[in-house]
């Protein structure tokens, strides 16, 4: 498979990480994972406004990372892989230094990374029609959960719990209010209101988050972006997960006890169809893949080998 | 410079690491960082110990890494190191699988990453003599803050807080305690007793802060493992940090202001005295690096290449 290494193209088997590099010394990093449905780049602007915001607040060498959006529909390109389900993966870090905790001077460029791998939707599609079991655990992650980096060891542990506990996603907890997931958003409904938790340093913007309270309001359905108390989850009507591959999955089971009846609910259905018909509706709007001409490619003259 | 990788010693330069380490994508993987004295690597079974602990709670494939200190040796012998100082930095990750948040099925080898650094201790020895500035600031950082990943985004954010304030180091506080600092313990003398946060999730079980606790016993300082309130630091005698490359370093100023009289103070330089002492001592204990004989290393034969 082609990747794309530091204004490159290449093989991915031959991108070398430094052992110096600061995403692996010390998670000084962000990343990005961008949903390619055939023919259609999801909402990549929105993904490199998020990555930008992160590198700013992390004052990364390089904070505008919209070059790399023309890149990723060309990696797609190169792999042959137009019509098929991808996803994209950017990570960025500080760049490679020796050793030091503070930032390094002289500034070193940022390591840019992205590839592209195939996605078989069937698993994610089936959860969407069945709902997943999920669990709570506590919130141990730091307190800025808004930036997107590499620091996800926490939400590894806590994916694998969930899995040992034969759940799909474990959500976080913080001070009694269920945050979001170890790679999903969370909502709940209540007297027919979407709630979910206000965006803050605690809880990551989520593209698809974002999404779809877009589609509650075209839709009527009334959103509120409040607290959803752990004390009062068994008053919910459903649950479910938003993310990137995971689009909106309903929660059937929450530690082990059903939600409602167990089943998707009227809402979380609702949204699915609002979700698949816009997908749809936008794939026949940028039929973007049109071959490009020989030579060509995505990389200004600058940035080429 | 000769580093380990995965069981083999190697120009360091020609260490890849792959874009699909878990240490890089997720950073889950751990560090250690030992400092080898002239003839004296510096307690190197604690450092073990403490990777051997974050590597059960991780789960990794590997959760003894005693065979790591042979080799630690080794590699400052086959770099001529043996009368300098050297800094030994230890990185072990889950491995490398396909991009996702659980424990990869089948378990993949760890990644086992060293290197030897020449370490001038010069700038740190001026340090004690004359103190530092540090500052505080708030404790952002997850909960599991004894096990040492490498997932420090906090640490490098404050500790390049902490340089453009014209300090040295920065001090987490978390609910109104002093915890540590970013690559550091923390200890206050209040009433000639040296007191520390105890050890608990939220501090690193640091190897140096251990052995100071043990010479401030030797030398019947009083010790006290019990919360530094930040509303009670201006009541303390003496500020100090301790650590592998910090060993005993008294806070002269902090957040501007001075600590007593700004200087070094007596506790400190009491246990400076004494720490250098115990190193002197021990490095006359353990001339270990006699020659080897030809063609011998500390690798196994199953290790071999």
């Amino acid at each position: 498979m082609i990747a794309y290494f530091n204004g490159r193209f290449m093989e991915k088997d031959e991108i070398r990480i430094s052992p110096d590099d600061r995403g692996f010394l010390f998670s000084d990093s962000l990343y990005e994972v961008i949903r390619y449905y055939p023919g259609l780049l999801f909402r990549p602007e929105a993904h490199i406004r998020r990555l930008n915001h992160g590198a700013a607040h992390l004052s990364l060498s390089c904070t505008d990372f919209s070059h790399l959006i023309p890149i990723a529909r060309d990696l797609i390109r190169q792999n042959h892989l137009e019509d098929q389900d991808v996803l994209v993966y950017i990570q960025v870090t500080r760049g490679t230094a020796p050793r030091n905790h503070p930032f390094p001077d002289p500034t070193p460029d940022s390591t840019v990374y992205m590839n592209v791998t195939c996605f078989d939707p069937a698993a994610k599609d089936r959860q969407r029609k069945t709902g997943i079991h999920a669990i709570t655990v506590p919130d141990i992650r730091w307190a800025r959960c808004d930036m997107k980096t590499t620091g996800l060891t926490a939400n590894v542990l806590a994916s694998q719990q969930a899995i040992e506990n034969g759940a799909r996603e474990a959500i976080f907890i913080r001070d009694g209010v269920l945050m979001e997931g170890t790679h999903s958003n969370f909502m709940a409904v209540f007297d027919n209101t979407v709630t979910t938790a206000p965006l803050s340093n605690y809880i990551l913007g989520g593209i698809t988050r974002e999404t779809v309270l877009g589609l509650c309001r075209d839709m009527d359905i009334r959103v509120a972006e409040r607290p959803v108390y752990e004390s009062r989850i068994h008053l919910a009507s459903e649950l479910m997960i938003t993310g990137t591959t995971t689009e909106i999955t309903p929660i059937g089971k929450l530690n082990g006890r059903a939600v409602g009846n167990g089943a998707p609910g009227p809402v979380a259905k609702a949204l699915q169809a609002a979700f698949s018909s816009k997908i749809q509706q936008l794939q026949k709007q940028h039929p973007w893949f049109s071959p490009m001409k020989k030579g060509e490619n995505s990389l200004k003259n600058s940035e080429k080998p």
